[in-house]
């Protein structure tokens, strides 16, 4: 039997082993789903405490209950820090962060490391399926010639498949197996093996003709998001000069039932995708001496909304007659979006940043974030303050930066002396600027 | 009995008599569905043979059916050129086109005129709605002072409306009062007349705070469709470039069931609504120093497609040895969009423009625009050519341009010896070149 029927096999009849490798956000729920669908699941991860709390059927993410975790254990998930356990794996898959360095440029560097680690254990007949978005040609171009070197032959001994993940934390509507997942291969077989894999635990599974339209596709949807996030946020600047809410706007375009679809402005765009991912294509762009100018475009006008947010309070203050210096400012919500605890680039702590350096006494509220954590480039030793009419009245501003539902907006509005709303949440009022 | 209460009373026992001025794409089924309800409607409109084909039960537009003027002439529908009847009406809708001038500035000329034209006549106790597409302010600025000037008092005795029409012909989904309406009042009284003006025929009329708010928001929609177009415009040069197909990846992207719409690249932005509006909002920003970017340089790459088509096509000719001076082209589609006869602003004119001044020998099919018609700018003296194995093998080139249904596709791929593919319409081959 060739690797390709057997390897087809297994994933069919759910003996296959699953080697997930990275347990975060996206890798994490992967592996609860093929846990739950009954395959062995073996998840590798390099932190050795997270490990050792999934073991213990502990999760790590607010939004996956322990629960959930305790269940996957049971059906035979099993974390790892032991690349050498990678030959036990008939699948791997690859759930690792592809960020930005600081020239916005892609930094394939877990991506890279990890499949460092796992070739010199690899077998044949195996497949590998990375998740991480990046630029088209990744695939093909770094993943591919490092199997070879390995003497495996892609769309034989071995098989390669790129598959994004569409992960949405927060997202009540939609789960890990009811969001259609897309599927290019290295090869047809390649393909073939990549739809057996994903088949048995995603409802529909989408196959495109190539990894290189695959990795294309998940570009074009958050370049879509970060283009029309910042398209929202050019005419909020544009609006509120001409003194109209930009928010009553976009509701009454909502209504037309065709050819229109509301976005949100806000203070600057947040979380591990949107901010970043376009980048990966404007890099690669070049490379074939094109430019992504949608992409620049967006860039820049969302990055400099955290600016513009810090005017309008400025502007606020000022009319107080009071300066952001000594002043005591309480920024409302640091997640970078509403109803998570995910701090990942989120516009509130540039925001906080900002105040802080222009001189203010800077204080948060979280409902979902009791302690600001350790970040890698943004350090504030500080607990998130109990909301209470007390507390509200004892700040000269408060910012309202993400609208989490759990805030009692009504004990808000009637106690801040001053609220700058960046998320059109409260209705105008003479002690609420929109920003 | 104030105006206000009897112009109310007038709307809601659907006794008023409803002016609208202009008949066109925007103003003939608006004055359709009045009659329908049971209004008697006056339309106006400055031309005499568009005024006596109504008046005979003949319809002017491919989708609207001879037989429903006629039953609006039957229930009381009636059209002039006579402004001296401008009293008869109580409701004064106005349905004229805002264009751009050469450059690209707004051409309100025709609002302007049409209002001074009603001024002379107007009475106590009318409404004045504008359904024109404009910037923020039209309403405020041009139309209230004029009303003023005949001594009328805005809110008391006339009332001022903007309400942004919302057509969208050839969408099957939709008809006029299933699309709900916006409706923004220069006073708490103008709005409440025109909800009951509105709130008679459409299913839906959803009030805003001002006439400005209303304004935005029907550029927003258009800005939204400029931008999204411009976007994947540019997507598709860069998929080209990385030897992607963008339809593909659109198609896959299509399939996440949030946080992602579809839009199609074309050859080029048409009719009358995307290309013209955004810059409605571009001129007036500069009035509050600030920029409107994403529509400039959604409008830059959008007005550059026909090149990029004409790049492709000619790389294609060049390929097989030939040169666009003296070959045969044959352009597919002219109408601006798929399935309508409507020619405004369609990027297949300029596209055979550029194939004419290139030497070719052009011609066209367009199964909706038998002869090509009088335009203020362009001029071909041609009739559509019947497709048939014959007359397809007899170009050198056929440029798909408008992807109408009513096309026989499998007779254009079989007969057609070189197809420039605008629309990602065909599967790729051979003889087909995507641009």
């Amino acid at each position: 039997m060739s690797h390709h029927t057997e390897l087809l096999s297994r994933l069919h009849d759910r003996s296959a082993v699953i080697g997930i490798v990275g347990l975060g956000y996206v890798g994490l729920p992967l592996a609860i789903r093929f846990a739950e669908v009954g395959y062995r699941v073996l998840g590798f991860d390099i932190a050795e405490d997270k490990v050792a709390k999934l073991n213990r059927g502990e999760s790590l993410i607010e939004h996956i209950p322990h629960a959930a975790v305790q269940a996957a254990r049971d059906a035979g998930f099993e974390a790892t820090t032991d690349f050498g356990r990678t030959p036990q794996a008939d699948a791997l898959i690859l759930c690792v962060p592809t960020p930005l360095n600081k020239y916005r440029e892609p930094d394939l560097s877990f991506v890279i490391n990890t499949v460092e680690s796992l070739i010199p254990h690899m077998r044949e007949g195996q497949v590998m399926s990375l998740e991480s978005t990046t630029y088209p040609g990744t695939t093909d171009e770094e993943l591919g010639p490092r199997l070879e070197t390995r003497g495996l032959v892609i769309g034989e001994t071995t098989f390669l498949v790129y598959s994004p993940e569409r992960e949405d934390p927060g997202n009540a509507n939609f789960t890990t197996h009811t969001i259609p997942k897309v599927c290019g291969g290295a090869t047809p077989a390649c393909l073939e093996v990549g739809m057996a894999l994903y088949g048995q635990v995603i409802d529909r599974v989408v196959p495109v003709s190539s990894t290189r339209a695959a990795e294309l596709t998940k570009l074009l949807e958050n370049i879509h998001r970060a283009v029309n996030i910042g398209l929202v946020n050019e005419m909020k600047i544009v609006a509120d000069r001409m003194d109209i809410d930009i928010h009553e706007v976009i509701a009454a375009a909502a209504t037309k039932p065709f050819g229109f679809v509301a976005y949100q402005p806000g203070p600057g765009l947040g979380g591990h995708c949107i901010p970043i991912d376009p980048f990966y294509l404007t890099w690669k762009a070049r490379e074939y001496g094109v430019h992504t100018r949608f992409i620049e475009l967006a860039g820049e006008i969302n990055s400099a909304m955290p600016d513009y947010v810090i005017g309008k309070l400025s502007g606020a203050m000022n009319d107080r007659q009071k300066s952001i210096k000594g002043s005591r400012v309480l920024v409302l919500g640091i997640a970078y979006k509403k109803n998570v605890d995910d701090m990942r680039e989120s516009p509130s702590v540039i925001l906080m940043e900002k105040l802080r350096d222009l001189g203010a006494h800077v204080d948060y509220s979280d409902p979902h974030i009791p302690t600001f954590p350790p970040m890698r480039e943004h350090k504030f030793d500080l607990d998130s303050v109990p909301l209470t009419s007390d507390s509200l009245k004892s700040y000269d501003c408060v910012l309202l930066a993400t609208d989490h539902d759990r805030f009692d907006y009504d004990l808000i509005r009637e106690n801040a002396v001053l609220i700058v709303d960046s998320r059109g949440k409260l209705a105008a009022g003479k002690d609420v600027v929109k920003a």
